[in-house]
């Protein structure tokens, strides 16, 4: 049976949980459209995301990975379209570390452009009524560094697709951000799942907008 | 054994749904503190809703009321603190009707302020990890409308309290509004049991902050 | 010739300054509409503010009143609705003062509407291209308490109107919160002459919606 | 005496102005730290907007492009820091062209970092007191194609920096748009002055953070 990988973070920021990880948790050992899900968690660190990363991978060989964090602030599940090669930290990592303007792969590429089907990702979940969006930007933190290391060493392996996904704060978090959207874990995984089926069926993406003008 | 009324609104501004009905009307026939919920659809009209709010008062005899509206792009669940006497509608009722700046009762009070223990309720609520805030304006449309209709009723009866809370779009109407923010009808569904069992053992409400500096 | 009193605040909340005594100095002995212009610096502190309007009004006898105030987040010029009877305050005030719930006038009542063309203040101010809006609620701190004080006063003087006016940050203020909105101080000042010269020129109040849904 | 070639966009999106054009063009021929500014035109279409830009380029051999666009709904000045190889047309652009993720260079690279000092021009303007941040995104329409194609020209042409400035609107406009921030062309002008002076002062960026955490 073929694998799928699925990450979530440990809380950062000052919060005592990460809603990737309380989701993504869940979806250990689910079978979704004949694939197997592992789910893995990622200490919120330059680096040590990706060297646990990477080590999931070569020890799974999955056939997907979908990387999962929390975007505070946002109101809806956001298909990231591209990474960029920078690390630009507006507050400190778990273990203190806080890049500015440094590249995550030196001599690396500019960016990386997510391999999943984000068009078909978010029309799926928008007609299965949960809110979704592409996102033209992953910020330049720890998430923004994952996926780009994602998609950086799935180059490498032929026929492996790889994206990240951003999700709001849970209810809870936001009960303590007053003003702050949220979204119910239910909701959020539901919508994971689906994220995960769509990326397995469709090869090729859909062609409809999901473009910015700024 | 007591009675609580408990009012949503049809579907109005397009909509399919209107989420403090999808909600409201799950909690009909519920026990909460030992009195019964009633649950009551009111129709989305200038008028016709007072004459549908006044009735269930007048036929029920309840010794709390709380009306329920949907607030499209709010974050979280909104206590009202107040009900000004104006109705200024931006669009259309469900009948058509559009007034602007005429009073909702000719020679009543400029506004009343609700009788529900607010701050305590918030204060539940987030307790319980549930996103919530006081509200310094409940808006000039059908919701505030129904408001300030019902405080200027209960005026006239001794001991019953009542008050409004608006709530956001459900996930599946965000869906169709990227960007708008949503909450679970089970998150809210938690939510009102909360303000509701607030309300009846509440009767001095606690001394916090719910103010906004502007 | 008749007089307009106009008032902004001293500096609040970490601010070296208010926008609103910025723009509303520059006015001090203006002549428009035949009438001229005084302008009063009022201090940020719950009661305090009172007095020192309240005096103002009796030395001068004026003929329109408009008190303007900081709203740091906002976009427009926003022309209050209303003011209600409570201090509820988020921060301390200057003076360290924070009520909670407390009325402005105790046995007033609940509200008191603006007296002034809000709409057709509104209205012009699109018109010369200035960004406004018709706000539902000016707060429950110090610039409510001073709208609902000014309004409660001149309740007892024929024939003189008042109101309150929100305006932005200046640029100079945003530069330090990143993110937020702002507005040139020539461009408030225009916008706040523009509110005086209608004010002073309409009786009657034009039926435009300038209403909130929620 | 060297060049700056600074351009702005005609207007699009329904608009009758374009606040980029209205404040570029007044720079034409002004003279800063020494060098001449000539101000273009640039059309809002896919591809034409290149044709423009390339010969203008070309034509002048100017020693630092300065490209400026629209952002409504932004609120300051904000420096993007890369562009991206895509196309994604949410709107159609002025000959109704729409795209949908096609490359705007067939097989080059996946994005183009800016090449002016970034977070050096964010802390001039700041210091000036005009609100400005850094942008991770410069969306996916014409203005992001002219800052890809911008970047993918200069790659080729040793000792010329260039990038790419996104500005609110005007007041005029927001004033047709309630809620929408705006910014005073007169603040623009200032804001784009110091951004050229320090792009052609700082050879090497300043090491300040300017990231997102998403």
């Amino acid at each position: 049976m073929r694998t799928v990988l699925i990450t979530g973070f440990e809380p950062f920021d000052g919060e005592t949980v990460n809603p990737s990880w309380e989701v993504v948790s869940r979806l250990d050992n689910v079978i979704i459209a004949g694939c197997r899900v592992v789910a893995r968690q990622l200490p919120c660190v330059f680096g040590d995301a990706l060297v646990a990363l990477n080590a999931a991978i070569d020890s799974l060989s999955p056939t997907l990975v979908l990387s999962v964090g929390q975007a505070g602030g946002r109101t809806d599940i956001s298909v990231e379209r591209v990474a960029i090669n920078v690390d630009d930290a507006r507050i400190a990592d778990n273990r203190g570390n806080q890049p500015v303007d440094t590249p995550i792969v030196a001599n690396g590429p500019a960016a990386w452009f997510s391999s999943l089907p984000i068009k078909a990702i978010v029309s799926a979940l928008r007609d299965a009524g949960i809110p979704a969006s592409v996102s033209q930007t992953a910020g330049t933190f720890v998430c923004n560094h994952v996926m780009y290391g994602l998609l950086h060493k799935l180059s490498g392996i032929p026929d492996v697709k790889g994206g990240f996904i951003h999700i709001p704060y849970l209810p809870q978090q936001a009960a303590a951000h007053p003003g702050a959207p949220s979204m119910a874990a239910e909701t959020v995984r539901q919508g994971l799942e689906l994220a995960i089926s769509t990326a397995l069926m469709v090869d090729n993406d859909i062609q409809i907008t999901g473009g910015a003008t700024h």
